[in-house]
């Protein structure tokens, strides 16, 4: 059997160092889709610092493509689509998880509609897998849905500059488990990912509960530390008798992400509520929409809080903590969509312009 | 009897206007204590568009301090010590409001301890003349406490320049309205001060009452819009479906403030909740907590919130909305606190340095 195509669409922290493992273990021919820094990395190749696979320095993938309607062109049949950016549903259109799977997804039923394509989201949050369903009938397209969930400390800090300093533990599973084709294909992925010694991966059987589990960090102190601009340490420290912001926001926050992951089945210990906190007492670190705020780029609002208290109403679950969040997040993710044009607002009705 | 002398501290918009207020009058002898600015101001005097008093150009008191050191030097008794700075006891040592009476108060001692001082508090916040109970003794000091609450627009928006924009409405009581000398000393000072289609201002029995009031916009709504750095339009249309900034954070908020108040026995009414919603609703503009969280200045946060919520929790009211808006800010204010060297955090340790 040929080597299956794998094509990685975001070429952040995350997916350059997926597209390095996958290329790393030779077991695949791995594209790797970049928008920004297209030129500088076609020209000169990723610079990389990694505690996983040492200093790599003019770094390429096989092949590099500045959009994924390039690699639609390409006249390959791409058999792992892996989405890397972030998951921005109320951000622009053209960079929705769909928008950006699309023309790949086009292209390779046009090439062999009885190929079957498969598609992994690397991202945050819970339910995100919903808008491709939304918009893509299995049937027609032939595709299988992956969750990824990632665990890694990996930053671009600069055009094709990428600083990896904590190791990969990826979890890779079927977001349908009665999928058997999905189920086969992330075992599949996982034996073209894993070198061991370099990274960890494992295919999950519940990778749902892998991605509530997550959302326990991501919910409770990710969310805060976007609203106030600090690292966690300081977001502790900083808090009424240094007590508040552990006991009336993180502990409870996460207290209200049990008990709606409960709603749905998925049982989450308790022990997580002190890990998650005491893990990152001491770590001077800023999460990733705490770092979004700041760059004055959109936050991953409606898949790491938006859903959560969906899913929560939907079985009707109070969660005043996370819905105080939310509301408030959402007036800084309206704020950044004005500065960055999304959206306009007219002072002299006082009106979103519509 | 001769003119009483009224010393004016704190040379902001709300200083500058009452100072120009009782210098309209001539019923009193006016002193202005002026830091930042004082050598602009000793040379050109105050430019100020007013809407009230009309446009005002090289206007000074009849007598500048740089300090209320400077002005306790002066061998000058001052029957009311009018503090206008703003309440932010967690603020420098030197800034807070007992400290900036201190001067005055001890000269006035010295130069005539039968004498009767009255310190009057324009600010915003309640229980905020506890500190001063606290400090000075009244036997000691033979001084009443008198409370202020101003509705003003009025900014400084450069060295020594004034835009008033909104006339004021300045409500005067006793601190403890059962201290007839408190109550005799605001009546007076009212005199001193209205100046009849300039200006509103009455003596209030209620003062109190006055204060929860205005707390109502001030705990609810000036703390929210100070978290998102938005003024109150947008805050309102950039919550959830442009609901949950109104209907889960703002009114929750205030129904919260009117239960505290109940607590205490003072019955705030509810149209109040819809009015100052509505007020707001269609005019561009940031309240005071937002503008100096955007200027990097501490804010009133304690006056605000964190004394309304103690004295719920007294009563064993719970808030949670304000609750949460007071976690928040308190990691904001200890970011500024930190910015203005004001607290030292300690990144090795992850600890703030005490």
């Amino acid at each position: 059997m040929s080597k299956p195509n794998v094509i990685v669409i975001g070429a952040g922290g995350v997916g350059v160092i997926a597209a390095v493992s996958l290329d790393f273990n030779a077991k695949s021919n791995v594209s790797l889709v970049v928008r920004s820094d297209y030129g500088h990395v076609k020209e000169h190749g990723y610079t990389i610092k990694s505690c996983s696979y040492g200093n790599l320095d003019g770094w390429r993938p096989q092949t590099l493509f500045g959009s994924s309607e390039e690699a639609s062109n390409s006249g390959t049949f791409f058999d792992y689509i892996v989405v890397t950016t972030k998951n921005i549903p109320d951000g622009p259109f053209q960079s929705r998880v769909e928008e950006v799977v699309r023309p790949v997804l086009e292209s390779n039923r046009k090439l062999d509609s009885e190929r079957q394509s498969n598609i992994l989201l690397i991202q945050n949050g819970i339910d995100i897998e919903k808008d491709l369903f939304k918009t893509f009938s299995k049937q027609e397209y032939n595709y299988t849905a992956l969750s990824g969930v990632q665990i890694v400390a990996s930053t671009k800090v600069g055009r094709g500059v990428i600083d990896h300093i904590g190791p990969e533990n990826l979890a890779v599973g079927a977001f349908d488990p009665s999928d058997r084709n999905a189920v086969e294909a992330a075992k599949q992925f996982i034996s073209i990912y894993l070198n061991e010694g370099h990274n960890m991966a494992q295919f999950d059987e519940r990778v749902r509960y892998s991605r509530w589990k997550k959302l326990l960090y991501n919910a409770a102190i990710n969310t805060t530390t976007a609203l106030v601009g600090l690292d966690v340490p300081r977001a502790l420290e900083f808090g009424v008798n240094k007590q508040s912001t552990e006991f009336e926001i993180f502990k409870p926050a996460m207290r209200e992400i049990i008990a709606i992951a409960a709603a749905e089945g998925i049982v989450l210990e308790e022990k997580f509520i002190d890990f998650f906190t005491d893990a990152t007492r001491n770590l001077i670190f800023k999460p990733s929409m705490c770092v979004d705020m700041e760059k004055g780029q959109l936050m991953e609002l409606e898949a790491i809080l938006g859903n959560p208290l969906r899913i929560g109403k939907s079985y009707g679950i109070d969660a005043p903590i996370l819905s105080m969040l939310y509301n408030l997040l959402h007036m800084l993710q309206f704020k950044l969509r004005e500065q960055k044009g999304l959206l306009k607002f007219d002072e002299q009705t006082a009106r979103i312009v519509d």
